[in-house]
């Protein structure tokens, strides 16, 4: 046996107890207002555990009026209950959900209930959605997914920032996410430490031994990577979902939402840019055609097009209101203004292209990996797929693209 | 009359009053350790007041057996009863006085006590120090307590950021420091905006109106200014001093020591370096002599050297621990956590170089002004130092220096 789950955890445990599926069922009878929503009585309801992600416990849960969806934190990692880590990350997911909400609504499930002795968020149920990374691996669309997500990270990144607010607005949340260090640690071990150094939680398929020892030894890369992780932790833009991978995102036709918002913090925006921007191309890398290829690659482009345009178009606009808007809204300067926007655009740029590659190569050889690549048939068709992937994201370390179009230049060799 | 001036202050203001010299005498008196400090009976202390700053009231007092000093906040900036204030502001500089102790404790006034319903600080009592500006001022040695300040700059930056520390023990000050919205505000009005438009807060020597105008109308440096909001409210890099001029310094032969932590936040190394370096600038200008100009371009050269000497030999030390030195341990990559550190102090340099110019400029044409121009008989005497200070300045924001050789080849013309 493993030493007790709860050792180190420094909230208060005292109510706490891990859900059950009847657990559920009395968490939410507790709740009139949930209740209401699920309808009949709470022997009538259908509890399904569908957690499938590293960390929590999610249940969805049917009545005959309505559903929610419930999501609590365990005292440990999900998939490996060794690995100990404290309850406080729904409390953030809870907060990351109430604010996006008020910038996005129709981006997000509805927010239901968080209740903090027992670290559950409830929330709105996606009945009939799948993740974004199914629906394209099954061949789905990207493109209009890519735009809406644009927009997304556009808007929830532009008004929590100081582009559109005060800065006694935006401290106090600045503040408050701050505390969030337990994820914070995670990205920062997972995504920009482990995998550029040997370390117990890489592993990869061995026919790639050769690009990782390279990767790992190769200075341009490191030197990147020591500067990605400053900006990551010195860099609070804005208020940032901080793991928008596409099984983050979830779609049901053109509806679109995301959801999993526990590793949110204030950092740099590129930091979500590249996230969303690493996983398209990690299904390019998978695809099994080269018009599907083609496909990835034109979402990427439409990506980086719709944020930039989104982002410039909220800041154009006449009031926005924020600490480093105020000149912006001196009609006398429009130069001025233009010149601001591009070195603004620009460093988000290329933290964007950054942060990409180093997701890339940690969903390759890093600790928690993508199942995009499972559907090929034998190691070496997949080893070389992740190769392409790998390559491609070294050499955005080793020689910054300057422009969107290098980006995808690159990708349609 | 003006209006209610506890209005708008969001702090328990119950206990609170202002205090006076029998006020000052009667808090002492109710704390034993104080008591015994002082010596004798509390009628026997003589209790001066001090303040000669813009905001708060300070206090000396002195006993039969040692001395203390009391400082207050007050609802309102000191020097403008109508300037309402939140009374919190103590409370950042006793959280920074205490940090700042445990890294440089020979360069702060001894930590004593914190009250936090009167919002009263009281620590060491600096006998028969003077400000390193009366001492400048009046022909003291610039270049030994430039020294102790690029020392005492490297190493508060150093040990408090994530290159000493993990982030886990960096973000809660960072969360702690974020709240200090008000004097952050003021920063960021007095220092990064109002200057650089007409307002209200600024004056200046009618000699420089057109320096002024041309200066407000200088697409480079609104630009410049621009990207030093950015730089101060988004790069958590360290806690810094946040007012480290000349009047924020105390010395006495060879002891120096840094007061007057209020304005303390996480922000950009080179904000800190900045301040200081502005206000020998400011010094230079207002100089009386070729040689005195000289011995303080003297001091700025050696500023920065020792700062990056110092701050170079924290990070090259074995095992700094922080998370942004990792790799630097790596004995394996000499060449490598060189590059690292070059970018990392080029990137400090130029925040450096900016922060001074705008601190250069709102001493002249701002709200606050410095006294080291008083002695100058004419007010065309005064507006030409004025000029050259301001020249400079301006041209530090057109074309940044590329090496410390060049901003003191800007200044020994
Ligand atoms: N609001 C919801 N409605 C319907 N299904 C949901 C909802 N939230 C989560 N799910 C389902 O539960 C799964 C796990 O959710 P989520 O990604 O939030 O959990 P997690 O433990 O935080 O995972 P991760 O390892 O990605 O952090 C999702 O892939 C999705 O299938
Ligand atoms: N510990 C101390 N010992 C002796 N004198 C002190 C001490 N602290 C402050 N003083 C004196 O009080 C004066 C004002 O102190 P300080 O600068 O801290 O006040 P302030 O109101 O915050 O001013 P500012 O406008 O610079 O913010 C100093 O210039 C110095 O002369
Ligand atoms: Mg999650
Ligand atoms: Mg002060």
């Amino acid at each position: 046996m493993s030493s007790d789950p709860m050792a180190g955890n420094r909230f208060v445990v005292q109510y706490y107890e891990t859900l059950t599926t009847s657990g559920v069922r009395l968490f939410l009878a507790r709740h009139d207002a949930l209740v209401v929503r699920l309808g009949g009585e709470s022997g009538q309801w259908d509890v399904q555990e569908v957690s499938d992600g590293n960390l929590n416990l999610v249940f969805l849960v049917h009545g005959p009026a309505g559903s929610v969806c419930v999501k609590q934190s365990l005292p440990h990692v999900r998939v490996d209950p060794n690995w100990q880590m404290p309850l406080d990350r729904t409390e953030f997911e809870a907060a990351w959900l109430r604010r996006v909400a008020q910038i996005e609504p129709e981006r997000v499930p509805v927010f239901l209930l968080f209740d903090s002795d027992m670290f559950v968020l409830v929330m709105e149920c996606l009945d009939n959605f799948v993740t974004l990374r199914q629906a394209v691996g099954n061949g789905g669309d990207a493109v209009e997914p890519s735009r809406v997500i644009a927009e997304f990270v556009a808007r929830t990144a532009f008004f929590s920032s100081f582009l559109a607010r005060k800065l006694e607005d935006v401290m106090p949340d600045l503040s408050f996410f701050a505390k969030n260090t337990t994820l914070t640690r995670i990205t920062f071990d997972l995504v920009l430490s482990d995998p550029f150094r040997p370390h117990c939680r890489n592993h990869w398929l061995k026919e790639l031994d050769r690009d990782v020892a390279e990767l790992q030894n190769d200075e341009a890369v490191l030197l990147a990577v020591a500067y990605l992780q400053q900006r990551f932790l010195a860099s609070p833009q804005a208020l940032l979902h901080g793991d928008l991978h596409s099984g983050s995102i979830m779609v049901r036709g053109d509806d679109v939402r995301v959801i999993d918002g526990e590793f949110s913090l204030y950092g740099p925006i590129g930091f979500d840019c590249g996230l969303y921007l690493a996983h398209l191309v990690l299904a390019w890398a998978a695809a099994p055609s080269a018009p599907r290829r083609a496909h990835i690659v034109d979402a990427i482009d439409i990506f980086w097009a719709e944020f930039r345009k989104a982002f410039l178009a909220l800041w154009q606009a006449e009031v926005p209101g924020g600490d480093l808007c105020s000149r912006a809204t001196f009609s006398v300067y429009p130069s001025l203004l233009r010149l601001e926007q591009e070195q603004y655009l620009d460093s988000v740029f290329s933290d964007m292209v950054g942060f990409a590659a180093a997701e890339i190569i940690r969903r390759i050889i890093g600790y928690a990996q993508v199942t995009d690549f499972d559907w090929l048939q034998t190691t070496s068709e997949k080893a070389e797929r992740q190769r392409d992937a790998l390559v491609f994201a070294a050499n955005l370390l080793r020689k910054a693209p300057q422009s969107p179009e290098e980006v995808s230049a690159r990708l349609r060799i």
